[in-house]
Protein backbone atom coordinates (compact mmCIF):
# COMPACT_ATOMS: atom_id res chain seq x y z
CA UNK A 1 0.00 0.00 0.00
CA UNK A 2 1.50 3.23 -0.79
CA UNK A 3 0.00 6.46 1.25
CA UNK A 4 1.36 9.92 0.94
CA UNK A 5 1.34 12.32 3.46
CA UNK A 6 0.89 16.12 2.10
CA UNK A 7 2.63 18.37 4.17
CA UNK A 8 0.75 21.30 3.15
CA UNK A 9 1.37 25.28 3.20
CA UNK A 10 -2.12 26.67 4.61
CA UNK A 11 -3.00 30.33 3.91
CA UNK A 12 -5.56 32.63 5.39
CA UNK A 13 -8.07 31.88 2.35
CA UNK A 14 -9.89 28.91 2.80
CA UNK A 15 -10.85 28.35 -0.75
CA UNK A 16 -7.21 28.78 -1.88
CA UNK A 17 -6.82 26.04 0.49
CA UNK A 18 -9.33 23.73 -0.94
CA UNK A 19 -7.85 24.41 -4.30
CA UNK A 20 -4.63 23.79 -3.14
CA UNK A 21 -5.49 20.80 -1.54
CA UNK A 22 -7.03 19.62 -4.32
CA UNK A 23 -4.15 19.93 -6.71
CA UNK A 24 -1.57 18.34 -4.26
CA UNK A 25 -3.86 15.42 -3.47
CA UNK A 26 -3.71 15.16 -7.43
CA UNK A 27 -0.27 15.13 -7.90
CA UNK A 28 0.13 12.23 -4.83
CA UNK A 29 -2.37 10.13 -6.92
CA UNK A 30 -0.75 10.43 -9.57
CA UNK A 31 2.51 9.60 -7.92
CA UNK A 32 0.58 5.80 -7.16
CA UNK A 33 -0.80 7.22 -3.69
CA UNK A 34 -3.50 4.94 -2.77
CA UNK A 35 -3.69 6.65 0.35
CA UNK A 36 -3.45 10.68 0.87
CA UNK A 37 -3.09 12.41 4.34
CA UNK A 38 -3.83 16.21 4.93
CA UNK A 39 -2.76 18.14 7.87
CA UNK A 40 -4.82 19.26 10.69
CA UNK A 41 -6.50 22.39 10.02
CA UNK A 42 -4.97 22.58 6.60
CA UNK A 43 -8.01 24.50 5.50
CA UNK A 44 -7.59 27.88 7.71
CA UNK A 45 -4.64 29.02 9.94
CA UNK A 46 -4.36 27.30 12.96
CA UNK A 47 -5.39 30.22 15.53
CA UNK A 48 -8.53 29.88 17.85
CA UNK A 49 -10.07 33.33 15.87
CA UNK A 50 -9.59 31.66 12.47
CA UNK A 51 -10.93 28.41 13.45
CA UNK A 52 -14.52 30.33 14.67
CA UNK A 53 -14.42 32.31 11.24
CA UNK A 54 -14.05 28.95 9.38
CA UNK A 55 -16.45 26.18 10.98
CA UNK A 56 -18.92 24.54 9.11
CA UNK A 57 -20.90 21.54 9.19
CA UNK A 58 -20.01 18.25 7.83
CA UNK A 59 -21.92 19.04 4.86
CA UNK A 60 -20.09 22.02 3.91
CA UNK A 61 -17.51 23.19 1.11
CA UNK A 62 -14.59 21.14 2.94
CA UNK A 63 -16.43 17.83 3.05
CA UNK A 64 -17.89 18.89 -0.60
CA UNK A 65 -14.55 19.80 -1.91
CA UNK A 66 -12.43 16.55 -0.25
CA UNK A 67 -15.18 13.70 -1.21
CA UNK A 68 -14.85 15.05 -4.22
CA UNK A 69 -10.95 14.71 -5.03
CA UNK A 70 -11.31 11.54 -3.43
CA UNK A 71 -13.85 9.75 -5.98
CA UNK A 72 -11.88 11.72 -8.90
CA UNK A 73 -8.50 10.76 -7.93
CA UNK A 74 -9.86 7.18 -6.75
CA UNK A 75 -7.47 7.23 -3.55
CA UNK A 76 -8.54 6.92 0.13
CA UNK A 77 -8.22 10.80 2.17
CA UNK A 78 -7.64 11.36 5.17
CA UNK A 79 -8.78 14.77 5.24
CA UNK A 80 -7.10 16.89 7.81
CA UNK A 81 -8.69 18.47 10.33
CA UNK A 82 -11.05 21.65 10.10
CA UNK A 83 -13.08 23.14 12.58
CA UNK A 84 -16.51 21.10 12.33
CA UNK A 85 -19.43 23.40 13.36
CA UNK A 86 -22.66 21.27 15.10
CA UNK A 87 -25.34 22.69 16.89
CA UNK A 88 -23.17 25.40 17.97
CA UNK A 89 -20.84 23.65 19.18
CA UNK A 90 -17.70 23.40 17.11
CA UNK A 91 -14.97 20.39 16.88
CA UNK A 92 -11.05 20.01 15.73
CA UNK A 93 -12.84 16.89 13.14
CA UNK A 94 -10.99 14.60 10.52
CA UNK A 95 -13.21 13.20 7.58
CA UNK A 96 -12.09 10.31 6.28
CA UNK A 97 -13.12 9.65 2.44
CA UNK A 98 -12.71 6.24 0.22
CA UNK A 99 -12.31 5.97 -3.52
CA UNK A 100 -15.83 6.79 -4.23
CA UNK A 101 -16.40 9.84 -2.15
CA UNK A 102 -17.90 8.38 1.20
CA UNK A 103 -17.63 9.15 4.67
CA UNK A 104 -15.58 6.14 5.79
CA UNK A 105 -14.78 7.71 9.36
CA UNK A 106 -15.22 10.81 11.66
CA UNK A 107 -12.98 11.58 14.15
CA UNK A 108 -13.28 14.35 16.95
CA UNK A 109 -10.33 15.80 18.65
CA UNK A 110 -10.61 14.08 22.36
CA UNK A 111 -7.83 15.87 23.37
CA UNK A 112 -7.78 19.89 23.34
CA UNK A 113 -4.77 21.32 23.52
CA UNK A 114 -4.76 23.52 26.57
CA UNK A 115 -0.73 24.27 26.81
CA UNK A 116 1.33 27.09 29.00
CA UNK A 117 4.99 25.89 28.73
CA UNK A 118 6.91 28.74 30.38
CA UNK A 119 9.44 30.53 27.94
CA UNK A 120 7.59 28.52 25.16
CA UNK A 121 4.06 27.58 23.29
CA UNK A 122 1.17 28.70 25.26
CA UNK A 123 -1.84 28.20 23.49
CA UNK A 124 -6.21 27.21 24.69
CA UNK A 125 -7.75 24.95 22.47
CA UNK A 126 -10.85 24.69 24.59
CA UNK A 127 -11.57 28.41 24.39
CA UNK A 128 -12.97 27.32 21.28
CA UNK A 129 -13.65 23.50 20.67
CA UNK A 130 -15.39 20.80 22.43
CA UNK A 131 -14.01 17.79 22.57
CA UNK A 132 -15.15 14.23 21.21
CA UNK A 133 -16.18 11.63 22.44
CA UNK A 134 -15.02 8.65 20.91
CA UNK A 135 -11.70 6.15 19.29
CA UNK A 136 -11.50 5.88 16.02
CA UNK A 137 -10.45 2.73 14.10
CA UNK A 138 -11.99 2.17 10.30
CA UNK A 139 -11.74 -0.60 7.86
CA UNK A 140 -9.20 -0.44 4.54
CA UNK A 141 -8.51 -3.15 2.05
CA UNK A 142 -5.61 -3.15 3.99
CA UNK A 143 -6.32 -3.48 7.33
CA UNK A 144 -7.52 -1.39 10.28
CA UNK A 145 -6.60 1.97 10.43
CA UNK A 146 -6.35 4.27 13.60
CA UNK A 147 -7.25 7.80 13.71
CA UNK A 148 -6.60 10.58 15.77
CA UNK A 149 -5.72 14.57 16.07
CA UNK A 150 -2.23 16.08 16.85
CA UNK A 151 -2.62 16.06 21.56
CA UNK A 152 -4.64 12.97 21.02
CA UNK A 153 -1.77 11.32 20.29
CA UNK A 154 0.10 12.21 23.30
CA UNK A 155 -2.11 9.90 25.62
CA UNK A 156 -0.90 6.54 24.90
CA UNK A 157 -3.70 4.29 26.68
CA UNK A 158 -5.54 6.12 23.09
CA UNK A 159 -3.35 4.51 20.46
CA UNK A 160 -2.99 0.97 22.59
CA UNK A 161 -7.55 0.98 22.22
CA UNK A 162 -6.78 1.39 18.42
CA UNK A 163 -4.37 -1.29 18.61
CA UNK A 164 -6.66 -3.70 20.98
CA UNK A 165 -9.91 -3.20 18.40
CA UNK A 166 -7.17 -3.84 15.41
CA UNK A 167 -5.43 -1.02 14.11
CA UNK A 168 -2.06 -1.78 12.07
CA UNK A 169 -1.54 1.49 11.20
CA UNK A 170 -2.10 4.85 13.13
CA UNK A 171 -3.13 8.25 11.21
CA UNK A 172 -2.27 11.49 12.63
CA UNK A 173 -3.51 14.71 11.21
CA UNK A 174 -1.02 17.37 13.84
CA UNK A 175 0.42 20.75 14.16
CA UNK A 176 3.17 20.48 16.98
CA UNK A 177 4.91 23.82 17.64
CA UNK A 178 8.43 24.92 17.96
CA UNK A 179 8.37 24.22 21.84
CA UNK A 180 7.32 20.93 21.98
CA UNK A 181 8.05 20.07 18.16
CA UNK A 182 12.05 19.59 18.65
CA UNK A 183 11.50 18.35 21.84
CA UNK A 184 8.84 15.39 21.29
CA UNK A 185 7.58 14.97 17.78
CA UNK A 186 9.66 12.46 16.19
CA UNK A 187 9.91 10.70 19.60
CA UNK A 188 6.17 10.15 20.11
CA UNK A 189 5.50 8.70 16.53
CA UNK A 190 8.37 6.09 16.96
CA UNK A 191 7.79 5.37 20.39
CA UNK A 192 3.51 4.48 19.63
CA UNK A 193 4.98 2.94 16.83
CA UNK A 194 6.82 0.49 18.91
CA UNK A 195 4.35 0.09 21.51
CA UNK A 196 1.36 -0.67 19.15
CA UNK A 197 3.88 -2.50 16.78
CA UNK A 198 1.92 -0.69 14.07
CA UNK A 199 2.67 1.86 11.50
CA UNK A 200 2.64 5.87 12.62
CA UNK A 201 1.86 8.95 10.51
CA UNK A 202 2.51 12.28 11.30
CA UNK A 203 0.92 14.77 8.85
CA UNK A 204 1.48 18.52 9.23
CA UNK A 205 0.77 21.77 7.94
CA UNK A 206 4.38 23.32 6.07
CA UNK A 207 6.11 25.53 8.37
CA UNK A 208 5.26 29.21 7.95
CA UNK A 209 8.18 31.17 10.31
CA UNK A 210 5.51 34.50 9.93
CA UNK A 211 2.32 32.62 11.45
CA UNK A 212 0.90 33.39 14.83
CA UNK A 213 1.18 29.70 15.66
CA UNK A 214 4.33 28.13 13.60
CA UNK A 215 4.19 24.53 12.73
CA UNK A 216 7.22 22.42 13.69
CA UNK A 217 6.51 20.36 10.41
CA UNK A 218 8.12 17.54 9.83
CA UNK A 219 5.67 15.12 8.49
CA UNK A 220 7.23 11.43 9.39
CA UNK A 221 6.14 7.70 8.39
CA UNK A 222 7.12 5.27 11.25
CA UNK A 223 7.11 1.29 10.51
CA UNK A 224 6.43 -0.81 13.25
CA UNK A 225 9.71 -1.59 14.70
CA UNK A 226 10.48 2.40 15.15
CA UNK A 227 12.07 3.03 12.20
CA UNK A 228 11.63 6.40 10.19
CA UNK A 229 10.96 5.57 6.79
CA UNK A 230 10.14 8.86 5.31
CA UNK A 231 10.37 12.31 7.09
CA UNK A 232 9.91 15.85 5.55
CA UNK A 233 11.52 19.10 6.30
CA UNK A 234 9.87 22.21 7.11
CA UNK A 235 8.74 22.86 3.59
CA UNK A 236 5.78 22.23 1.96
CA UNK A 237 6.46 18.66 0.46
CA UNK A 238 4.87 15.36 -0.38
CA UNK A 239 6.35 11.83 1.46
CA UNK A 240 5.39 8.79 -0.32
CA UNK A 241 6.15 5.56 1.22
CA UNK A 242 5.12 1.74 0.52
CA UNK A 243 3.41 0.38 3.93
CA UNK A 244 4.21 -3.33 3.55
CA UNK A 245 1.15 -3.95 6.52
CA UNK A 246 2.91 -8.08 6.94
CA UNK A 247 5.09 -6.06 8.85
CA UNK A 248 3.02 -5.48 11.51
CA UNK A 249 2.03 -9.18 12.23
CA UNK A 250 5.89 -10.13 11.73
CA UNK A 251 6.95 -7.85 14.53
CA UNK A 252 3.85 -8.55 16.53
CA UNK A 253 5.25 -12.02 16.30
CA UNK A 254 9.22 -11.86 16.63
CA UNK A 255 8.43 -9.86 20.01
CA UNK A 256 4.93 -10.02 20.81
CA UNK A 257 4.04 -7.05 23.55
CA UNK A 258 0.41 -6.75 22.65
CA UNK A 259 0.26 -10.47 23.33
CA UNK A 260 1.77 -10.59 26.52
CA UNK A 261 0.29 -7.42 27.89
CA UNK A 262 -0.90 -8.67 31.91
CA UNK A 263 -4.13 -6.13 32.58
CA UNK A 264 -4.25 -7.65 35.92
CA UNK A 265 -1.44 -5.37 36.63
CA UNK A 266 -2.08 -2.22 35.29
CA UNK A 267 -4.89 -1.17 37.70
CA UNK A 268 -7.70 -1.40 34.94
CA UNK A 269 -10.02 -3.51 34.14
CA UNK A 270 -10.79 -4.35 30.15
CA UNK A 271 -14.86 -4.54 30.16
CA UNK B 1 18.45 13.89 45.00
CA UNK B 2 21.57 12.78 43.78
CA UNK B 3 21.22 9.27 41.62
CA UNK B 4 24.09 7.45 40.66
CA UNK B 5 23.74 4.76 37.85
CA UNK B 6 26.45 1.24 38.37
CA UNK B 7 27.06 0.47 35.18
CA UNK B 8 29.01 -2.85 36.55
CA UNK B 9 30.94 -5.83 34.25
CA UNK B 10 29.32 -8.74 35.58
CA UNK B 11 31.42 -12.10 35.66
CA UNK B 12 30.62 -15.51 36.17
CA UNK B 13 31.52 -15.35 39.95
CA UNK B 14 28.98 -14.52 42.34
CA UNK B 15 31.25 -13.82 44.96
CA UNK B 16 32.83 -11.23 42.92
CA UNK B 17 30.03 -9.43 41.73
CA UNK B 18 28.88 -8.82 44.74
CA UNK B 19 32.11 -7.86 45.75
CA UNK B 20 32.89 -5.58 43.05
CA UNK B 21 29.74 -4.05 43.69
CA UNK B 22 30.14 -3.39 46.68
CA UNK B 23 33.02 -1.42 45.87
CA UNK B 24 31.35 0.38 43.17
CA UNK B 25 28.17 1.36 45.62
CA UNK B 26 31.23 2.61 48.14
CA UNK B 27 32.59 4.93 45.59
CA UNK B 28 29.26 6.45 44.24
CA UNK B 29 28.17 6.48 47.56
CA UNK B 30 31.42 9.04 48.09
CA UNK B 31 30.72 11.02 45.18
CA UNK B 32 27.44 11.88 47.56
CA UNK B 33 25.00 9.58 45.98
CA UNK B 34 21.67 9.23 47.60
CA UNK B 35 20.22 6.36 45.70
CA UNK B 36 22.38 4.36 44.07
CA UNK B 37 20.95 1.74 41.00
CA UNK B 38 22.69 -1.70 39.79
CA UNK B 39 21.92 -3.48 36.61
CA UNK B 40 19.54 -6.63 36.07
CA UNK B 41 21.54 -9.52 37.04
CA UNK B 42 24.26 -7.86 38.45
CA UNK B 43 25.20 -11.39 40.03
CA UNK B 44 25.55 -13.38 37.11
CA UNK B 45 25.16 -13.79 33.67
CA UNK B 46 22.24 -13.00 31.74
CA UNK B 47 21.40 -16.59 30.57
CA UNK B 48 18.88 -19.18 31.64
CA UNK B 49 21.71 -21.91 33.25
CA UNK B 50 23.29 -18.63 34.92
CA UNK B 51 19.96 -17.96 36.39
CA UNK B 52 19.34 -20.83 37.52
CA UNK B 53 22.32 -22.05 39.17
CA UNK B 54 22.95 -19.08 41.02
CA UNK B 55 18.96 -18.98 42.24
CA UNK B 56 19.00 -17.84 46.33
CA UNK B 57 16.16 -16.88 48.30
CA UNK B 58 15.48 -13.39 49.75
CA UNK B 59 17.68 -13.62 52.76
CA UNK B 60 20.41 -15.13 51.07
CA UNK B 61 23.96 -13.80 50.39
CA UNK B 62 22.77 -11.30 47.71
CA UNK B 63 20.68 -9.45 49.73
CA UNK B 64 22.61 -9.71 52.86
CA UNK B 65 25.46 -7.97 50.92
CA UNK B 66 23.25 -5.29 49.74
CA UNK B 67 21.39 -4.38 52.58
CA UNK B 68 24.87 -4.17 54.07
CA UNK B 69 26.13 -1.92 51.50
CA UNK B 70 23.40 0.38 51.57
CA UNK B 71 23.79 0.31 55.96
CA UNK B 72 27.18 1.26 55.77
CA UNK B 73 27.01 3.57 53.14
CA UNK B 74 23.94 5.34 54.63
CA UNK B 75 22.29 5.35 50.87
CA UNK B 76 19.14 3.95 49.19
CA UNK B 77 19.97 0.80 47.21
CA UNK B 78 17.67 -0.40 43.88
CA UNK B 79 19.75 -3.91 44.30
CA UNK B 80 19.47 -4.54 40.69
CA UNK B 81 18.04 -7.69 39.88
CA UNK B 82 18.89 -11.18 41.16
CA UNK B 83 17.46 -14.83 40.41
CA UNK B 84 15.13 -15.14 43.64
CA UNK B 85 14.53 -18.87 44.89
CA UNK B 86 10.93 -19.38 46.77
CA UNK B 87 8.97 -22.63 46.94
CA UNK B 88 10.28 -24.26 43.81
CA UNK B 89 10.13 -21.35 41.37
CA UNK B 90 12.77 -18.69 40.20
CA UNK B 91 11.74 -15.19 40.03
CA UNK B 92 13.56 -12.35 38.48
CA UNK B 93 13.51 -10.15 41.15
CA UNK B 94 14.91 -6.43 42.29
CA UNK B 95 15.52 -6.00 46.45
CA UNK B 96 15.23 -2.01 47.46
CA UNK B 97 17.09 -1.17 50.71
CA UNK B 98 16.63 2.51 52.51
CA UNK B 99 19.96 3.67 54.32
CA UNK B 100 19.76 1.72 57.24
CA UNK B 101 19.68 -1.59 55.14
CA UNK B 102 16.04 -2.69 55.27
CA UNK B 103 14.06 -4.00 52.59
CA UNK B 104 11.88 -1.40 51.24
CA UNK B 105 10.68 -2.49 48.18
CA UNK B 106 10.45 -6.08 46.23
CA UNK B 107 9.34 -6.29 42.38
CA UNK B 108 9.13 -9.72 40.59
CA UNK B 109 9.69 -9.18 37.26
CA UNK B 110 6.10 -9.39 35.50
CA UNK B 111 6.84 -9.68 31.85
CA UNK B 112 9.19 -12.42 31.09
CA UNK B 113 11.50 -11.77 27.95
CA UNK B 114 10.36 -14.15 25.67
CA UNK B 115 11.17 -12.87 21.98
CA UNK B 116 12.18 -14.17 19.04
CA UNK B 117 13.56 -11.79 16.12
CA UNK B 118 14.44 -13.17 12.95
CA UNK B 119 17.99 -12.98 12.45
CA UNK B 120 18.71 -10.84 15.73
CA UNK B 121 18.08 -11.89 19.31
CA UNK B 122 16.49 -14.71 20.57
CA UNK B 123 15.77 -15.43 24.31
CA UNK B 124 13.14 -17.39 26.99
CA UNK B 125 13.02 -15.90 30.22
CA UNK B 126 10.10 -17.96 31.02
CA UNK B 127 12.18 -21.41 30.61
CA UNK B 128 13.40 -20.62 34.60
CA UNK B 129 11.73 -17.69 35.84
CA UNK B 130 7.80 -18.06 36.98
CA UNK B 131 6.32 -14.10 36.61
CA UNK B 132 5.73 -11.50 39.50
CA UNK B 133 2.26 -10.36 39.71
CA UNK B 134 2.06 -6.57 41.06
CA UNK B 135 3.19 -3.18 40.16
CA UNK B 136 5.87 -1.90 42.26
CA UNK B 137 5.75 2.30 43.51
CA UNK B 138 7.97 2.92 46.97
CA UNK B 139 8.33 5.81 48.95
CA UNK B 140 11.55 8.02 49.37
CA UNK B 141 12.10 10.94 50.71
CA UNK B 142 11.96 13.07 47.59
CA UNK B 143 8.82 11.01 46.62
CA UNK B 144 7.47 7.98 44.87
CA UNK B 145 9.63 5.78 42.71
CA UNK B 146 8.30 2.76 40.44
CA UNK B 147 10.53 0.26 40.05
CA UNK B 148 10.09 -2.07 37.34
CA UNK B 149 12.87 -4.67 35.30
CA UNK B 150 14.02 -4.75 31.87
CA UNK B 151 11.18 -5.94 29.79
CA UNK B 152 8.34 -4.73 32.21
CA UNK B 153 9.20 -1.04 30.48
CA UNK B 154 8.12 -2.12 27.37
CA UNK B 155 4.59 -2.13 28.71
CA UNK B 156 3.37 1.64 28.41
CA UNK B 157 0.35 0.52 31.26
CA UNK B 158 2.45 -0.59 33.52
CA UNK B 159 4.62 2.91 33.78
CA UNK B 160 0.68 4.41 33.78
CA UNK B 161 0.05 2.89 36.34
CA UNK B 162 3.06 3.79 38.50
CA UNK B 163 2.39 7.38 37.50
CA UNK B 164 -1.60 7.14 38.67
CA UNK B 165 0.16 5.79 41.81
CA UNK B 166 1.79 8.62 42.38
CA UNK B 167 5.71 7.73 40.84
CA UNK B 168 7.73 10.63 40.30
CA UNK B 169 10.70 8.62 39.12
CA UNK B 170 10.73 5.15 37.15
CA UNK B 171 14.14 3.06 37.91
CA UNK B 172 14.56 -0.03 35.74
CA UNK B 173 17.42 -2.47 36.14
CA UNK B 174 17.69 -3.90 32.71
CA UNK B 175 19.73 -5.74 30.01
CA UNK B 176 18.76 -4.80 26.22
CA UNK B 177 20.78 -6.41 23.86
CA UNK B 178 22.39 -5.70 20.39
CA UNK B 179 19.34 -6.11 18.47
CA UNK B 180 16.82 -4.04 20.57
CA UNK B 181 19.30 -1.68 22.22
CA UNK B 182 19.96 0.55 19.38
CA UNK B 183 16.60 0.33 18.28
CA UNK B 184 14.39 1.19 21.07
CA UNK B 185 16.33 1.32 24.68
CA UNK B 186 16.94 5.17 25.14
CA UNK B 187 13.33 5.91 22.53
CA UNK B 188 11.51 4.13 25.27
CA UNK B 189 13.24 5.55 28.15
CA UNK B 190 12.74 8.89 27.21
CA UNK B 191 9.42 8.58 25.73
CA UNK B 192 8.01 6.85 28.87
CA UNK B 193 9.64 10.16 30.98
CA UNK B 194 7.60 12.10 27.98
CA UNK B 195 4.04 9.81 28.88
CA UNK B 196 4.82 9.91 32.45
CA UNK B 197 5.86 13.12 33.52
CA UNK B 198 8.33 11.93 35.55
CA UNK B 199 11.89 10.74 35.48
CA UNK B 200 13.00 7.53 34.20
CA UNK B 201 16.51 5.81 34.60
CA UNK B 202 18.02 2.52 32.85
CA UNK B 203 20.62 0.57 34.73
CA UNK B 204 22.63 -1.97 32.65
CA UNK B 205 25.50 -4.15 32.68
CA UNK B 206 29.03 -3.21 30.95
CA UNK B 207 28.84 -4.80 27.77
CA UNK B 208 30.78 -7.94 27.47
CA UNK B 209 30.89 -8.64 23.39
CA UNK B 210 32.40 -12.10 24.68
CA UNK B 211 29.01 -12.61 26.53
CA UNK B 212 26.22 -15.52 25.77
CA UNK B 213 24.10 -12.43 26.19
CA UNK B 214 25.28 -9.15 25.10
CA UNK B 215 24.32 -6.03 26.82
CA UNK B 216 23.91 -3.23 24.88
CA UNK B 217 24.58 -1.22 28.10
CA UNK B 218 24.53 2.34 27.44
CA UNK B 219 22.70 3.48 31.08
CA UNK B 220 20.33 6.33 31.22
CA UNK B 221 18.99 8.87 33.41
CA UNK B 222 15.91 10.97 31.39
CA UNK B 223 13.96 14.36 32.87
CA UNK B 224 9.77 14.21 32.89
CA UNK B 225 10.68 16.43 29.69
CA UNK B 226 12.57 13.39 27.99
CA UNK B 227 15.50 15.02 27.88
CA UNK B 228 18.82 12.46 28.63
CA UNK B 229 20.45 14.28 31.51
CA UNK B 230 23.25 11.08 31.43
CA UNK B 231 23.93 8.63 29.51
CA UNK B 232 26.82 5.73 29.49
CA UNK B 233 28.90 4.54 26.94
CA UNK B 234 29.32 0.62 26.97
CA UNK B 235 32.03 0.17 29.67
CA UNK B 236 31.85 0.17 33.59
CA UNK B 237 31.57 3.40 34.56
CA UNK B 238 29.19 5.16 37.43
CA UNK B 239 26.74 7.86 35.84
CA UNK B 240 25.88 10.29 38.32
CA UNK B 241 23.03 13.67 38.14
CA UNK B 242 20.92 15.48 40.28
CA UNK B 243 17.47 15.38 40.29
CA UNK B 244 15.16 17.75 40.97
CA UNK B 245 12.08 16.03 41.69
CA UNK B 246 10.01 19.84 42.06
CA UNK B 247 10.99 19.72 37.47
CA UNK B 248 7.55 16.73 37.76
CA UNK B 249 5.41 19.21 39.13
CA UNK B 250 6.42 22.07 36.76
CA UNK B 251 5.67 20.00 33.63
CA UNK B 252 3.11 18.28 34.64
CA UNK B 253 1.39 21.87 35.31
CA UNK B 254 2.68 23.21 31.97
CA UNK B 255 1.87 20.41 29.60
CA UNK B 256 -1.08 18.83 31.51
CA UNK B 257 -1.01 15.08 30.54
CA UNK B 258 -1.85 13.29 33.29
CA UNK B 259 -4.91 15.49 34.53
CA UNK B 260 -6.59 15.44 30.82
CA UNK B 261 -6.43 11.83 30.43
CA UNK B 262 -10.01 10.95 29.29
CA UNK B 263 -10.29 7.42 30.38
CA UNK B 264 -14.16 6.71 29.01
CA UNK B 265 -12.70 6.64 25.65
CA UNK B 266 -9.77 4.33 26.28
CA UNK B 267 -11.69 1.30 26.09
CA UNK B 268 -10.69 0.15 29.85
CA UNK B 269 -12.48 1.01 33.33
CA UNK B 270 -10.35 2.22 36.14
CA UNK B 271 -12.10 1.18 39.48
Amino acid sequence: MKLSVIQMKVTESKAENLRHASLLIERAAAGGADMVVLPEMFCCPYTNASFAANAEPADGAVCSAMSEAADRNGIWLVAGSMPEAEEGRIYNASFVFDPAGHLSAHHRKVHLFDIQVEGGQHFRESDTFSRGDHCTVFDTPWGKAGLCICFDMRFPELAMHMARLGAEMIVVPAAFNMTTGPAHWELMFRQRAVDNQCFTVGAAPARDPAGEYVSYAHSIICDPWGTVLQRAGTEEEILTADLSLDRVQDVRRQLPLLSARVPEVYGYVLP
